[in-house]
């Protein structure tokens, strides 16, 4: 896990955060029933500057309690002497540790976020850059028609930028807190004081309180950064099947070579890449099981959350910087992407010449035998396409010499590119 | 899978219907060719009255030619004659598929939150009648402080609202087609076209176009449905608990009986959906898997989808069915449920107690063991924690009989419960 | 699903044979008890010819009682007259159809073994007769070493014959049934009975019994099965690499073409394949959120196993049946493969360079750069990498050009692949 | 994750251990090719002594040179002089790292065993003490027949005896090592070295070799541990239901108090085991995904590895630990259990009223139909069943007081429990 945890994602997972979170959740609640008027005046002004985080104590005091938030509660008390007796006055655990997630949440979402923007303003230079450089189009592994690797990257963007989006409302999910007591009910803790404290803290108010906020709000965004990983997966796929040895169309900036083989070149950050993605995938599925909880709650959730949560985002941002640099040092060979249509025998035009032929009148199903069995000649003869339509009489008879050279024009096969690239909102 | 499967969103997923779709994305497509002057004025209206599914005979042709969408082509050109190899001009198969799913992705996401809304109204409705009915909080199966059901319901509708949001949000995800020809570059197929086209169908335009609509966007709904799922868990597996026969709070309005053992009063509904909520949270796993396709496309997507997408939608459609009739339906035993209260010795009271003493000026620490160590023995001695608490000096000391009466009023612990229906929007 | 449905395996999974399961176990149990002495001499014979499956009114009388099993139960009863109180002493309806759930999946299971059986029988076919065919090995989609295409085949072999094994001891675990009456205690029906009837019906006792036979059986062929289904994918996935355009050395028997492009042959039977190894894993984790049930049992499973069970099994009987006619029918160009190792540019030979140079007295490290520098030059110039390395003074001293000439010679580097096979037990 | 962590599984997963395994592997194949004499005679001699682990040092080159083993290859190299070339010799990356990966999996494994063992020891334990312990069973939430607490525990003890089973499976099945070179032909090196250093590793050799060990035998046994993970999940499931207030059969040794509610007495250790079991469940997926791997190899299991085996082993170490403690520790109310079963409106004995009426020549459907009236009656009335039997004439008709006396008679119902304890051989 180490090996993908970059600062300062990681550094927001600490116990040590988790608990100056927790602190700042029952500094914020005192305060604002001091506000209030449920607790006397002053008292937050006298306890404030004496209490802090002392991890060992803290966890010295849970080895004797067995209870993380009661053990935390005690050492506050201890250094904060009588007033201490007002922390936490008419909360519950799940109000501070709910609240307090949603704080690491939200800025774990932030970074995220501002991580996906920079592979989206990357992908979108990337777009620009290659347009209008041809190359072969592949459905099933098999030559298809010319695209262009600019609009390979166009559709990287696209579903990049649902990612982002995705993860900008999961972070209005998910940045909510709840200081409403046990089972939500604002027995001792006034409506009022939820909302002066969680305003100072700048998280929305979970609404209906319950016990716990709702784990359904998590679960959208785990979700949102496993179809993310999904994305970025999708990239990496591409640059790993381009940079085969025989397509040899791209290659990652710094493959990795062999202990064995010193020729290798290997793609080896595209692969990792496509094996986190399967990780984030597998965390929805807890996620989605942590949801139905027992009556107003039960802790089962919990353990799934402290191992997923701090893996979910942490794998996710190093994708996401990864991803970056894989497309921001890619290096693209235009020449043999371009000298691979050249040299696919015409099959890419293929399309081409049936739809001349059913403009010339003949049927539709008719034009497509023929013209497989002319491209499947020039597989087998390593001929031409067009050359060989020539050489029949039945096409020949509707097409003019010239009407065969123009189905392999690129120019007009990829004319409506710039289209595209206008309907995203991406200028030259 | 008959089993969980309710008209019309049956019918939405059965061969005549997709290849009534095939049919309708052909037809538009033709029209809108002929408005931009692709293919010649009057082919459609010759064309049109000619064409109709036959789903035997396009099962023939499969077995022939060995492609679906081949095979229902050349059955349109047989019914067709010679305009018909105008039909699928500049397409490619992803068009018409991709753009047939996107239709009966749109029917029956509208399906599914035309039931989401239905089962809103009837929690609001549940919680409004309920609001003020007492029950005892519960949690990790332990009694806790009192709550009303109407609070449990309203969290319900919180989730159940969210869940209905994501519907529609996945409803403008996934309603896009495309109709751009092979590897998505418009080469055949005018974007001018597909804009009238896609109009035609009451559908937007996927941007930008590939081979493919980018099965992220597929993901996304299988999402909102799992989640979607969890929340109607989360209702049944509580109906579940408050059923057990020692709780029997509520009650299922038709239970099952046993082949065994007559008394059986069993919540097989609650229980059904439970694990149907299985069945959806699994298929968010494939649908991730679905969207890092080869290149401009493979073809691993399909059995996936094929099998997933209507198990998916129709599983959701009776949930959604089933737990609007299991709400509105409830057996409710309020007398039950206050009795309750009644009679757990005080426990919910504890906090109060609590309270009270932290207020008096007892350390917190010392306060919690002190009731902790009543709580003990009200439990032990089968006592009411007040009139124990009465019997301490430490306690009596501090508060008087008539503060020690006071923690044990419902109206002043259910104070709060119409701010939360407030914030919810739900009134009376 | 009806696409991937064959017979027998989809009439194992019909209600028609469900209910002829149920009448079965019934049947049994009476005639077991008649024996033991608690039901009356000649009961069964008299009742047994008067009982059989009338679907229709089974499902009428569910509609009427809402329990599938009691209905099932009634329709008998009216069948049988007097007699008919005797069927199902007892029992629960667990017993019955957790039973009978045991008969299905033992033949279910029998029917994949016997596939699974075949396609080993074939891929040892095709590993011998494709024993010593070299072609280039490729890690990371690098080229990397000479290998056979009968090693590949090994390796197959061995997987699919550890799932085929994996799918004998499923067998085992779950043609499991058990008679013991509600909650397992044996109040009513003899243990005596139960080895009678379970004896009869050629499944084994269930021990302990429980309510139900524990779902944990279950998630084991279930993961048996998707492990099946990996395996099957990771000889798709290889098929469909190896038939990419741009390195062609295998082909589908009967690739599938396109609407659009005549000249395509696209490899959809892996990809299905592919894709239907997704929908196999999807099923493990219902199967084992499927396990743990609420005290002696809940129905939480049931709605899971209906869909799940019937699925699962006939997907993996779809994709045994076609992986072995992808083998059986695999288009293998030789000729290709071995052109492709010579016109490598002697890349495939680094390590031996390496080798040979590190056992001439260079340090690993040395050897591993000067090699990589030459291939690199060796890629870039488009030259051999023996000739580039005999131009290298630092490597001249130490190697003579017969050396460097023996570093590329196939029958040195496959001279294991026969040990490799006798391991394997795999003959000529 | 440190939270769930336990010693001395934690130690096997570190990067220390990695390392010092990887050594461990280095030096048996060179001995071992010494043995076969490919390497000089005395070179492990001088070298051995030479080498050790330098955990910064290796790290500090990985940075340098992009790859973990070459990293720790040139460390070795480094501290080994001139005899260091011949390290790693006709040796793969994969063939270090997939044996020593097999040397941890083995110890990591064989530790899982001694604790699956200890908690079947316990479990049986515990089902000896209970065994004639009455308690209510419950089907569906709602009262069943009587059973006993060892009973229960009895079915606990099949299930983990399996899933004990499976782990000493799968151990067979991960503890395989492979030293075959690149692409697994052994090009340079032996067969006969790879038998001697496997050997002296203490493991099996993968037949046939590939580039990698299949990641199919790692999907077993993480399937096996998540098995393992929901048989846990079954027996802390029982637990928290039956220590619900409500209810109060069973509590936990040690419950779990609450911040805010000082009588409270959370079953939390089973919760957690709930949970983690969730965590277990969903690395299925992703080591699933592993198996089908590229050509000879890719590298996208990888990072799922390192991310999900520690973990996977790490939990499982934890669960298993913790259950046996659960399970010593629980504290049972064997007097509580005994008087629900008492207090039960004579409902549990419902069927042995409807076979009694059966016998009597009633038929199965007018019995179910009357004793199903009569429980419903007992139920609203809080009488007992027995008792409004003998109020109904056609009952009374056919059943004398007496017998409607022994339809609770507890030693009848239980008579066979016996008969289930020495089935599975768990003697007094």
């Amino acid at each position: 896990m180490d090996r993908y945890a970059l600062s300062p994602m990681r550094d927001l997972w600490t116990l040590e955060t988790q608990y100056g979170r927790w602190l700042e959740v029952e500094l914020a609640a005192l305060q604002a029933l001091e506000s209030v008027g449920v607790v006397p005046q002053g008292t937050y002004a006298q306890l404030q500057p004496r209490v802090r985080v002392d991890v060992e104590r803290i966890l010295a005091m849970e080895r004797q309690v067995g209870h993380d938030l009661v053990a935390f509660l005690w050492v506050l008390e201890e250094q904060a002497g009588a007033e201490g007796r007002w922390l936490h006055y008419g909360l519950t655990s799940s109000d501070v540790k709910d609240t307090a997630l949603a704080l690491v949440l939200r800025d774990a979402v932030d970074l995220l976020r501002e991580k996906s923007a920079a592979l989206c303003a990357e992908l979108r230079r990337f777009a620009q850059r290659y347009r209008r450089s041809p190359m072969l189009g592949r459905t099933h592994g098999q030559w298809a028609e010319p695209t262009t690797l600019g609009l390979k990257a166009l559709a990287w963007l696209d579903m990049m930028t649902r990612a982002h989006e995705r993860l900008a409302r999961a972070r209005d999910t998910v940045a909510v807190g709840k200081l409403a007591g046990a089972v939500g009910t604002y027995a001792f803790f006034p409506p009022r004081a939820e909302e002066l404290a969680l305003a100072s803290l700048g998280v929305e108010a979970c609404v209906p309180a319950g016990q716990v906020v709702p784990r359904e709000r998590h679960a959208e965004a785990v979700f949102a950064i496993a179809a993310m990983g999904a994305v970025v997966e999708t990239m990496a796929l591409e640059v790993r099947h381009l940079s085969r040895t025989e397509i040899g169309e791209v290659s990652e900036f710094r493959p990795e070579g062999s202990s064995a083989m010193p020729h290798k070149q290997n793609p080896i950050l595209s692969e990792r890449l496509c094996g986190l993605a399967r990780l984030l995938r597998s965390s929805v599925g807890p996620s989605l099981e942590n949801i139905a909880l027992w009556n107003e709650r039960d802790m089962s959730h919990s353990s799934v959350e402290r191992v997923l949560l701090p893996q979910t985002f942490t794998v996710a941002d190093f994708m996401l910087t990864r991803a970056r640099e894989l497309v921001a040092g890619l290096e693209v060979r235009e020449e043999d992407m371009r000298r691979r249509i050249t040299a696919a025998h015409g099959l890419p035009f293929s399309e081409g010449l049936l739809l001349a032929l059913v403009r010339s009148g003949m049927s539709r199903r008719e034009a497509h035998t023929r013209v497989r069995r002319v491209a499947m000649r020039a597989v087998a003869q390593g001929r031409d396409l067009a050359q060989l339509a020539g050489e029949d009489p039945q096409i020949t008879d509707r097409l003019s010499a010239e009407e065969l050279t123009r189905i392999s024009r690129l120019p007009d096969l990829l004319r409506e590119v710039d289209t595209s690239f206008r309907r995203m909102g991406v200028g030259d």
